[in-house]
């Protein structure tokens, strides 16, 4: 069901990441993003993506990279997006417990969320259910599309 | 004093680059990054970079970009090296203000800095001093070549 994304899969990570995107109210993205710029963020650039599916249709994809290079970088960073007819299924949850287990395997000391958009609380609830702290908050560090400039958390779990 | 680099100065600005990511104790560039490697981290990729020099002796070199891109893309972010004989002369001091001051110009909203290891006293003292805040503690997120692993701050200040 979760399985990495290879180029056949290209398509469906884009019709998962598009909504996200275009709303424009979780990630630090260009709302206007093309289609190949969203997959060269998702799935190059040193990440290794993954897609969620039931029966073959698309429900969430992440992706998990280092953190940082040279002597940082046994800290990952993870982004997930959830499709939006696929919400409230444990689709994120799934993905995070992925997430977690792949970074273990892979070596990593913990795991590190650079952005959570503090109105992103379904998110915040997952993450901190699964033992990530908040230890850090960026003072309107982000401009909400309807929210004005509010506060993104940065999120952390030694694994 | 401190100017715009342009592609005649890519030589001086790896000769004050060099040391600090060979010595691997502040950047988390691989210590073993090439001249061009480093370049492109340093002068593209959406930075603005500036030299300092003093009568054509290169002194130390700083960036500035976009810290995230999209909605977030009002927050700024800079990296700074002076050169090892450069040290204790204001010269670091002197790049954060040009930093803050091309930052306002730029209409950032804020300045953050991501990765500043905790044991780079020398600059976490000029940033405080400069009104920036600790906003986040990496618990153990930098292998420090002789200190084992340590600590990251993460550094913010409104302009």
């Amino acid at each position: 069901m979760i399985r990495p994304v290879g180029s056949q899969d290209f398509e469906n990570v884009w019709i998962i990441l598009k909504p996200s995107f275009r709303a424009g109210d979780t990630y630090t993205i260009d709302p206007n993003v093309s289609q190949s710029e969203a997959l060269d963020y998702w799935v190059s650039s040193g990440k290794t993506a993954f897609l969620a599916d039931v029966s073959g249709v698309p429900m969430g994809t992440y992706y998990i990279s280092p953190n940082q290079a040279g002597h940082g970088d046994h800290v990952c960073n993870c982004g997930f997006v959830t499709a939006p007819q696929a919400r409230g299924q444990g689709i994120a949850r799934a993905m995070l417990e992925h997430a977690l287990e792949t970074a273990r395997e892979a070596g990593y000391f913990s795991m590190q969320f650079n952005f959570v958009v503090e109105t992103n609380t379904r998110a915040i609830d997952i993450w901190t259910r699964a033992g990530f702290e908040v230890i850090g908050r960026l003072p309107k560090a982000f401009r909400h599309p309807r929210g004005g400039n509010i506060d993104a958390l940065i999120m952390y779990k030694i694994l």
